[in-house]
């Protein structure tokens, strides 16, 4: 048993720190690993993505609590959802979509034990002392009402549109090197390595590594996350077309 | 047992590795959780406040660590002080004026013994070793000098002025939400919900969650880190007002 | 048995999650101690600065992790290096520069085996395996093959130049706090405390301690790094200078 954090509570404050020493005060024995405290504050389908392309990494009975919960204190529910090998803790607010969209749960419930707790900090209140129940016993009827999948809240995933001549995808993700990871799995799509464009001003290319590229050339690689990624060598493409998740680009072909 | 780190080092320079280190090396099996190592730099009354406000979501017996020492290298005191389940050791600077105020601490003890160290990194050559030492054992009376409880350094703190038609009060802290924690604590103030008020050129009401918030509305709420927050529903108030920690910020009540 | 990591992966992507979750799968019961994610991008001089000052407060059997790789899918090799005490695991690009000159590794080895990886991410697809691997059994033969210490790369180390009158340095590094860790190890230099010069326009004096300091005058001393450092008492002289690792510096002294 193992517990993964996911959160936009940033490093800053001490909102971390208490979420884990609530966890740890009831669950001393559980290791505890900081997926991410960044997702940029309120961002659903940041978290969602992240959480997606990570689970996979870490061993089986995971149990991930992903706190991104602009909704705190509202009447949204929280949720409890899993599969044969991981579980997720998560406010009912769109955090499972691409979990949903994939097919990848097998059960849902809703918590359904009151506790006493601030109209802000549900993590640490209420995520945190949940946790380290589940870490510790089977899932308790009593907290907990099994509800059917379709009642996880999800969000519409945008959908690339490709013709010979042109794509345009979506930015799902932008990392701190500046890759754009975008809405097209490698799994789904096979650009040939060496297939050129033109994605605004750059050049763009079809490579493996980022080392193939040349100064100023876009590179298209099928990405380390599952999605096709947007990058330059030692560069910044994020910064260089100044641009944001859940942006829309689009780049020709050369014919 | 179990240690808890405050310091103002950052997570990009080795020091916060270093010092735990350090502490592993003579304590292998002691572990330790990241409080916060993002005060601002030398911010005295920040780190008091952020340990003042999360002690008691620590473990019993949990010692913490606190090191913002901008007087590192000078005369300042090494100081150890405990109540029955907490212990923490600091500069004797400040750190611990909100625990002093509160008359939460039953002893305090100097630092006699004499380390070789680097005049400008106690935290790694000095707190780091002397923390292994008291997590391994009972306080060794040749290390240590039992002093009075005043002869710990405090800051003043900072009082509001509440009139019927007026609230001045001081931020003791701004969080990455932009929320702004007041020195109004929780349970000496009484704001009833659905007062109005004027902040500045927004309107201010007193609400229980941030949801409740109308876009460009402040709200006054009772906080999670025990003392009532101005904020903005998804939005960053502390830069809207261009505000920080130790200013005064004031609103007028609707009559 | 212990490891460290050093990454330019930043805290805000799921990348060292991914790196960790890996290992931990294959290898649960080994500590992890992060020694810095926030290596400047791509900055390999950096990278061997941090590690070179840092490895020896670590418990002798540490094994560390240096990923910073930018020519990560290219066909630069991956290296173990050992000495008596710790281990070393790196791309073959100039991380261990510090340590060949320092005449600190007695084996090197590079890695032979080869794994199912992404073009992008061998830290998560390959080290952290590796690591895993190494942290648990002997060097496996089949895997790693022994290369005389030549072979390892290494980038020229700048050399200061001293005259009675003047010090031209580089800057190896800069803290959090704005101090210069200077290319000045302690040891092999022995200003006197109270010598008096000039840097730009700023005074400059060796003294022992930041707080000896009085604003605008800058310091010169013995860090806890084993580096001479310039700094400011309470304030950030790498922002006044507006300089940046790597930039040579030189200060007058007064005669």
């Amino acid at each position: 048993m193992f517990i993964a954090l996911l959160t936009d509570f940033g490093l800053k404050d001490p909102y971390v720190a208490q979420v884990k020493a609530t966890l740890l005060k009831q669950a001393p024995q559980i290791p505890i690993l900081d997926l991410t405290h960044q997702i940029s504050s309120f961002n659903v389908l940041e978290g969602s993505f992240v959480l997606f392309t990570s689970y996979k990494h870490f061993p089986p009975s995971t149990l991930f609590v992903g706190i991104v919960d602009p909704g705190v204190g509202s009447k949204r529910e929280i949720v409890l959802a899993k599969n044969q090998d991981y579980s997720f803790l998560v406010p009912n607010n769109g955090l499972l979509s691409f979990f949903v969209q994939h097919k990848l749960l097998q059960q849902a419930y809703f918590l359904e034990k009151k506790f006493p707790a601030s109209s802000t900090f549900h993590g640490r209140d209420i995520f945190a002392r949940v946790a380290a129940h589940l870490a510790q016993q089977p899932i308790d009827p009593t907290w907990w009402k099994e509800v059917p999948l379709k009642e996880l809240k999800t969000f519409a995933l945008p959908r690339p549109v490709l013709t010979p001549s042109q794509v345009k995808a979506t930015i799902y993700y932008q990392d701190q090197f500046g890759n754009l990871l975008l809405n097209l799995e490698n799994k789904h799509y096979a650009f040939p390595l060496g297939q050129k464009g033109v994605l605004e001003n750059f050049p763009l290319r079809v490579v493996k590594t980022y080392a193939e590229l040349k100064a100023g050339e876009v590179g298209l690689l099928q990405g380390s996350q599952g999605f096709w990624e947007l990058c330059l060598n030692q560069d910044n493409l994020a910064q260089k077309l100044n641009t944001y998740p859940g942006k829309e680009i689009s780049w020709q072909w050369n014919t």
